[in-house]
């Protein structure tokens, strides 16, 4: 890319923090135009095995990152990204990122991630804990059971469950497996606000992740009497939490010294508060307007769509006042495994000679809607949908002599639209509207799979129109951040894009689809809701076979008592 | 192999039909040393898609068979078998056939089938109907139907159910379908009889089929009055089958001038009466005893036992009062894929780098039992033990991203495993005791497979100790006709092989299988007994899919109703 544009252009860069890279996004100020970008890639990704350096190993379903890989983002992709526009660092206004949730962190009161006092490296709870992180799930069982014990008002703002991933679990886990790491963590930050505070050495807090993944409802955390029944000792806990937090699109700051020099942009610009990397996509999509989904399909899904009221919604994620927007409720949902599942097809189960996701949907296309015969449960990677159980495990059911490698795959396809119309269902059900949806992320490429969601859904699909989504929408937040638009709303309108009804439902298909999703409610109720728990029982007596010593004391294996 | 035995020496010859090519054996009647074989391989093979040389179409679930290539067999692979034995036919002094079962025909009086007739070789009802033809399905519906309205006594003989695949469905559907070729059917007749037909120019008919694919128990077949609840033209359907019926081991006739030409074996040597593959093998298994199982393991399974009493078993393919062997009650169960499924796994869907069955084996033997977190429904090409659907279909539960392609095998080596263990609780809960099992088959030289069989149904397990088991028995039983032998149980102890105890259970497997076939059990009753009949459904949604026309018609759509 380079510069043609005149001199009196303005821009923003949005950067957008990913689970193995960092992107940042040079964007034209008055119509989103992406003039430049650049990504790098985290030096150590995700640390699952071992911490760097010959450090202790890490336990099953750790998932740790490194906060000084997220300096590297600064430090190389922004230059880089600022050198590929063209663009003179003088003529950006702003800054915006956002990030992978709940990825979080525990800090001094200055903002040092504990992982880097030095005396702390080798302790794995001292790390970044990305959201990924499932090692916590006994904690959220806890966090749940005496939630609904004492009837916590808040419990219902998401689905009935907080997950594993987020930050009470973690921070609970913290507590329980290295009280001294809880001890020292003065903070304990979203990875969203930390990089925030290291560009504007400002401590912040924004609405969206406080609200997703920090359990704050109705301008309040849970009580003292609630965290005190969790452990006398977490009682501090959302003192180490709270900060001064700020809605969606407010400036967090300016840039500081510091991260001037890393990034090569002046000192000064408007650096916009943090952001989720799912959320900030529906200012990208043009998808502000209540009943409009923004569906971020990639490895796993996320959606969001915003709502004029507050509704309980069996199984979301949670539903925030202003979580995506001001001035609205911000539904979120999610599906743990989508191009994940498409991805384990693709490696462990096509056989030689049909290979790589084109040349199985290609094959996949051609047949009639129900031809193949099967239908999945998408739960791969579990389900964090209405059931929202890491240990459920994927299904097929109907398989013959006579089915074919592509019959499985598009099988897995549409096990994946059946479980985004489950979510959507719920929605509806509980009053909440969804009449469209657009669609982000990588997966937007495969042309049968979005007809696949048009038709599963009966709805119209739109598709995003830009490649980079999150950084788009950092770039737009960044924006209103430098009050180059007087709302996310009117920014969005500027700089989005989206494909409107690039799909439209097939009434045959519709129908067809209609009776292969009975199918997928019936087993999906029947395996996620208790009638036959064989998925948690074979998930214990893997665990069990794999390693006896662990499986003594591991709570899954209570199923099987 | 070649000759080197004294003049005294004499032998037999067994010669076994199987789906796509027929084995002769040469055998020597002292110790049933095996000196010499060969194979033909049926000209026409299995005849599915359309008539040969350019005939009419067939529809899906058709499966013919061409009588000629059961002559070619005679005429090439017998003298082939006497010239690589090195043996002197003057030497041979019997010859027995052993048949895939219900592989069934239409001919006039004198043998000459329906195919034959040259105004009728156009016609698909003419031609032999192999055991695998599925599309007598709606027909076996009636035939059950009525038989349990009318309280039928034999029906209990056979599970409660009579298999699209045995004589009377095929022979209502050439009635239902094709009344002009029913009509000209003089005699309906099992492949196995006609052939020994063909070899001694005297027609017979043998207990074994006419009991297990004729209905025929207590020395007589189903009513008139019955046959004409079914339709009243069909009420002569058992004048068609009816003829001078001999026990198994008894000598049919001897060797007439034609075959004796066509197979070069001296004119006047015994031809034994007909049989089945799969029971002829426990004659060369030495498993005559009541209690001892012989399962023989292919593409499908087929379990043969001797008890001493008849008793209902539900799902059993039937019992024959002498079936096996006379003086005993045989019973015959089956499982309708498995050599099937595993082969359907390595072709469609085992990745590139992991080819082959050996590879697969290895690398599924080395994990603990349970370790891949994995059950699987057997039933891929639907199940005929216990619950005799065709329409079921294979299922797989507890797929996770980290499954792998040995783990899905393991799991589908177990799921059959896993099937056997239902029939033979079946068995045992029906006062037929099973105290061991011997193999026979292809799959016998799968050590994890076996071992798996020995652990999942914690008994010990031998081998048959000769790679012909079928052709084997066919001899021993030439030997009987020939009057070698007084009975075809000293004729197995003398002939028979087999490796005792070649596989025991280990304690520690057998604990592990129990909790993953409890797992197995409930989905067998949960998917396979109308709790949820998902299955069903899937398969009449892919019929209308692939054929909407047909759909209209076909009866298993009522299921959508």
């Amino acid at each position: 890319m380079g510069g043609v544009d005149g001199a009196d252009e303005r821009y923003v860069v949005g950067v957008d923090y990913g689970t193995l890279s960092g992107r940042a996004l040079v964007v034209r100020v008055r119509d989103g135009a992406e003039v430049g970008t650049a990504v790098h890639e985290y030096r150590h990704g995700v640390i699952e095995a071992a911490l760097p350096d010959g450090g202790p190993a890490l336990a099953p379903d750790w998932a740790l990152q490194d906060p000084e890989d997220y300096r590297d983002v600064l430090r190389h992709a922004v230059p880089a990204a600022l050198a590929d526009a063209g663009v003179d660092p003088s003529r950006v206004i702003g800054i915006g990122i956002d990030f992978t949730a709940c990825t979080v962190l525990p800090t001094l009161a200055d903002g040092t991630p504990l992982c880097e006092v030095p005396e702390l490296r080798q302790r794995p709870h001292a790390w970044v804990k990305l959201w990924k992180h499932h090692a916590a799930q006994p904690y959220a069982d806890r966090i749940n059971a005496v939630a609904h014990e004492r009837r916590e008002p808040w419990i219902g703002r998401y689905g009935g469950k907080i997950s594993a991933e987020w930050q009470f679990a973690k921070g609970l886990q913290i507590l329980a497996e290295d009280p001294e790491i809880y001890r020292r963590a003065e903070r304990f930050i979203e990875a969203a606000d930390w990089i925030v505070w290291q560009l504007c050495d400002v401590e912040t807090r924004n609405v969206c992740t406080a609200g997703y993944k920090g359990i704050r409802q109705d301008d309040r955390y849970p009580s003292a009497d609630y965290l005190t029944a969790l452990d006398p000792g977490f009682a501090d806990f959302v003192a180490k939490l709270d900060g001064p937090l700020l809605p969606q699109g407010a400036r967090a700051g300016t840039l500081g010294a510091r991260a001037a020099a890393w990034t090569g942009l002046p000192v000064g610009v408007a650096v916009a508060v943090g952001n989720v990397d799912a959320h900030v996509t529906a200012a990208s999509a043009q998808a502000l307007h209540p009943g409009r989904l923004v569906a971020i399909m990639g490895t796993s899904t996320c959606h969001v769509v915003n709502g004029t009221h507050p509704a309980e919604v069996p199984g979301m994620c949670g539903v925030v006042d202003g979580g995506i927007s001001p001035g609205a409720w911000g539904y979120e949902a999610g599906q743990s495994g989508v191009g994940d599942i498409f991805g384990w097809f693709v490696t462990h189960a096509a056989p030689a000679g049909v290979d790589g996701h084109e040349q199985l949907t290609a094959l996949a296309a051609a047949q009639p809607v129900g031809a193949h015969g099967l239908v999945a449960l998408d739960w791969w990677n579990g389900n964090r949908s209405l059931l929202v159980n890491h240990d459920l495990s994927g299904l097929v059911v109907g398989l013959t002599l006579a089915t074919r490698p592509q019959d499985i795959y598009r099988a897995l396809l549409e096990s994946t639209a059946f479980g985004t119309r489950m979510i959507i269902e719920a929605f509806v059900e509980a009053g909440v509207p969804v009449t469209d949806l657009v669609v982000a992320g990588g997966l937007t490429s495969n042309r049968l799979l979005m007809q696949i969601y048009a038709d599963v859904t009966n709805r119209p699909l739109g598709i995003i129109g830009s490649a980079q989504g999150p950084a788009l929408g950092s770039a737009i937040h960044a924006a209103v951040a430098a009050g180059a638009y007087p709302s996310i709303h009117e920014a969005s309108a500027a700089m989005g894009r989206v494909h409107e009804d690039a799909y439209r439902p097939d009434p045959a298909n519709v129908r067809a689809y209609d009776a292969l999703y009975a199918e997928y409610r019936a087993l999906h109720d029947h395996f996620g809701r208790g009638a036959n728990d064989v998925m948690l029982r074979l998930r214990a007596i893997r665990n069990a076979a794999l390693d006896p010593a662990a499986a003594q004391t591991d709570p899954a294996l209570e199923v099987l008592a």
